[in-house]
This record gives C-alpha cells, structure tokens and sequence, in this order.
C-alpha cells in the first residue's frame, strides 16, 4: 500500500505535469467598453498571477492589490480582476466587495468558492489543484483577454515546458548542491521578469519550506550590491540569477556585480524559447522542480502547507 | 585630527538628523490638466519614494518604474515624475528620454544632474547628501504637490523625528541584540505601509552592509509562513514586525502566525502618531538608526557605497 508520503508526492508532481497543459486554456472575457485602467486583486500563488501580468501587458495602467483594500481611483472606467483559486481568500473578497461599492466592473478567476457567486463575470478553472499551481489556469484568461501573446506563444511553451517535464534533472541538481550544504537561496531576477524572483522565493518557501533571499537587477546595484560584498554568512548563500534576456546593458551589469563584489552565481539562468510566454514558463517551471527536489531532499511533503491552512481555520 | 571613519561618521550622523527638517520642505509643483495617471520612474534610494507615495496616495493610478523602460500606456496624460538624487541615474534618464519621446508631462525631483537639465520641469532639492538619506526632500514634493498630508502631519512628525534623534536607543538595543549572533534581519511590513520593510532591508543592505529577508502581512501569510515553520537556519533570523495600525484582522493575523508556527517576533514596532506621515517617517526613521549603530558595531563605515560607486563606473 501507498504511504501517504508516496500519495502526496505523486499528486504534487502530478500537478507540475499539468502546466503544459494550463497554456492551452482558452477562456477568455470581454473587456468592459471605455477601459481605463485594470486592478488585479490577488494573494499569494494567485496574487503572483497579477504581478506576471502586469510585466507582459502595460497598454493601460495596471495596479495590484495584494490586502484587504482597494486604490481609491477604483470606479466606473476601472476593471478589478479578483484571482483566488479556492474563491475563498478573505482578503480577495474584501477587495471585491468594496469593487462593487464603488461600481467597477468585475471578473473573477477561481475554480469556486465564493467569488464564484459574488463576481459579475466569472472564468471558471479546473479545481483540485495547489494554487501555486495552477498559475496557467489563472493567468491565461488574462493574457488571452488582453490579447497579450502573439501567434505560436501557446506552442513554443508547451514544447519547452514538455521537454522540461522530461527531464528535469537541471533543477534537481541544484536542489542537491542547496541541500549539501543548507545554503540560503538568493534569487536575482531580472527585469521585466522581476515577478520570476519572488516567485521563486514562495516555490522555496511553501515547496521546500525554506527561507529565499530575492532582489532584481538593475535595482539590486543600488542597495544589495553592498551586502553582497561585505555581508556576514555570505558563505551560506546560494547566488542564482534568472536572465530575462541578454540585453548588452543588463549582462554588462551582472558581470560588473560580479566584479566588484568577488561574489560568483552558481548558476545564471537563461530563459527558453522566443516569446515571452515561453520566457517566462520555462524560468518559473525551473524553480518549480528545483523546489519540488528540495523537499523531497529534506523527507518534507512538497504538497503540505498545513500551517497556512491551520492560520487560516484561526482566523474564521 | 580627526581619522576619516570619525568623520564619515559623524556625516551620515549628520544626515539622519536632516530626515525632521526635510518634511519642512515645502517645494510643489502644478499637476498637468486632464491628468490620467502618474508614473513615478526611480531607483534604490530614489526609488523608494514612489513606493512610499503609492501607499498614500491612489486617487489616480500610480505605476511604478524601476529599470530603464516606461510602460507602454504612458503619452499625453500621464505625469511622470523621475526621481534621482545625484540626476545621473543611468536607468531614470533612461525612462525620461523616453517620456520626452511619448509627449508625456514630465517633473524631474533632483538636486542637479544630467535629469536638471532634461526635465520639463524641476523641483531641485538640496544637495550633498546620500540618496538613501534625502528622502524627504524627494517625497514631501509628491506628498505637496498631490496634497497628500492633513494640516498638522509635517508638525507632528518634526516632533517625533526629534525625539528619535535626541534619543535613540531603541535602534542601537536591537543592532546589539543583532551583532552579538550575526543574526539575519526578517522583517516582516504590514499593509498598507508595505515599502517600509524594502526600505529597512536596504537600509540594512547599505548601511550596514548585511543582507535581509523581507516581506508583509497579509501576503507572507500565504507563502512565507510555510517556511517559518521549517526551514533551516531559523536560529540564524532575528524577526521584527513593523505594524502600520493595530486594525484587529492585522494583529489577529500576526498573533495566528506565532502560534502556528512556533515564531516569536524579537520586536513588534508600533508607528507613532496619527497621521500617515508621521507613522511612516517613524518606523522608517528606527531602522535608519539601527542599521547606522549595527555598522558601528561591524567595525563599517555606513557612509560607504564603494562598491556601488565602482560598479557606476564600471558601466560607463
């Protein structure tokens, strides 16, 4: 018989196996008439949604709201986007029932709950996933709907994160190094996928429950570059940069930090594919099976998060 | 005669003791007609100013810049406000000759620089201060000019900005408590004054030359909290929670995380005052002085960013 170890496992690996799959979906809704600007409510694993989002597509102005509050510009003209998976985050329903106050229009993505019922419109996505991940489920009808990706987006990604399903064996090595020697994670991403970092530092911290430092170039040669050069515990990091692309300017910039601080990057991650969709899936997927390695390192259940749910049964 | 560390010393010193003074600064400047939204483009010291005036401010929609590109909604309508101390920012000039470029409305906040020259317009501030410790004097324009403070704020933050500077022991307590374990600063922001952990985190960055982790209530409730229960290296972290108001669903949330994870706050800082100004200027201001008293005790010259400085010219 199966442990419930075995179960969890297969089920948390199942679920990576799936984000192929969620680029493929196809929801989409229309956008109000006279649009002037878009708020995306959202926490955590669904909140990450907005912040990808918001580095794809910047035609109107995009402003996220990641508590209990909306901006006061939210009205008539604004479109308020409420994204919880379960459909029951507290903090996503406050946002959206202060929407309604104020006349917005609204769209929910969940797979139920009560957004389901309070949302005007509603994208309905497949349930019995992690919220972390489903992020293709969530994001794709914001993408599709905003008609962000160009033509082979959808494609390109599926192939890459295929070949990534197959072998993930990148990941999982540096998942070993990180274990050998109980290093600290530090993320630097790089902008425009600034959102990739801190992604990567909640895969750590609810995969493999871990604590993940994180910045972004260019903003990191402004403050942390200090830290890297004359921090203590230095030697308990785990330096990783994420690239979005190769721009002269930016790897100018990596290789200067470099430099100046003696500090070296195990690794400097290149993102796959031409389109921005494929970039940014195949640098996320990367951290997903790094994480999803790690926990299996440690004996920890990727798929537990038994303390988040245990804060939230307090806090009803 | 005085060795260079006492008087680099005695000049960052110096500095913190303009922060009370700088809210005085009653520079503004007129908003365009038919404003749309607002684009705050800046970067670390500098940068933190938008972060801080989105907080308090949103009657329109305020977008953050922090590389060298602008968003693409950004043209007639939009006011950018680019924001660098020295003026020569190479990512601010960057997204200001591309605001020119859009027909956008354009007010630099500087104290001279190539930006002087190239804004539209120019709020000048005085000069001959670190970037990271002029921040008044970049925000109180924004905060002036947006008519973001009720009459009395500036008053009442000069008074408790005074007493901080006469007594601050509080900071220098903790950069003791810090220093004797090598401990790593976590801390921990509550929405709606979410900027306020980046800042102390890169105040801890440059100042006193240290990493530290960071993140805010309600959102590491949904990640972060994992970790607090089971990474490892938890023994290394020196937890501190800054509050932005002790709203009861807050403080339910902070209370619920010790207990489900078995974390206990070193400190739970409260703001002081009333107003948003005061409130922010003050759990801001404590972690200036701790991270000064915490470069002291390293043996550190707070003042220096040498590695930053080479880094500049490296790129240019």
């Amino acid at each position: 018989m199966e442990s419930q170890a075995e179960i969890n496992d297969k089920k948390f690996l199942g679920e990576l196996l799936t984000l192929k799959e969620q680029v493929k979906f196809r929801e989409r809704f229309a956008l109000p008439q006279d649009l002037r600007d878009v708020v995306i409510a959202g926490m955590g694993g669904s909140g990450i949604v907005g912040s990808i989002f918001k580095e794809l597509y910047s035609k109107l102005p995009v402003v996220l709201a990641n508590s209990y509050e909306l901006p006061d510009f939210v009205g008539k003209g604004t479109l308020v986007v409420a994204i919880s998976y379960s459909g029951n985050t507290e903090e996503t329903l406050a946002a959206c029932g202060e929407a309604k106050k104020r006349g917005a229009s609204i769209v929910g993505i969940t797979s139920g709950g009560a957004l389901a019922q309070e949302a005007e419109k509603v994208v309905k996505i497949p349930s019995g996933l992690q919220p972390r991940s489903a992020l293709g489920y969530m994001l794709m009808p914001l993408l599709n709907s905003f008609e962000v990706c160009k033509d082979g987006s959808v494609e390109e990604t599926y192939g890459i994160l295929e070949r990534m399903d197959n072998d993930n064996s990148f990941g999982e090595k540096m998942a070993e190094e990180i274990f050998k020697e109980k290093y600290i994670p530090l993320i630097y991403g790089t902008s425009p996928y600034s959102s990739i970092a801190y992604r990567w530092s909640t895969q750590f911290n609810e995969n493999a429950k871990l604590m993940a430092l994180w910045s972004n170039f260019p903003e990191l040669n402004h403050n942390n570059t200090m830290a890297l050069k004359a921090s203590y515990r230095l030697d308990e990091l785990y330096p990783i940069c994420l690239l979005s692309n190769k721009s002269e300017r930016i790897m100018r910039r990596i290789n200067a930090t470099q430099e100046v601080t003696g500090m070296r990057f195990r690794q400097i991650i290149e993102p796959q594919g031409t389109s921005n969709l494929a970039q940014v899936m195949s640098l996320m997927h990367i951290g997903d099976y790094l994480t999803y390695h790690l926990a299996k390192l440690r004996g920890i259940d990727p798929l537990d998060v038994s303390a988040i749910e245990s804060l939230k049964a307090k806090l009803k």
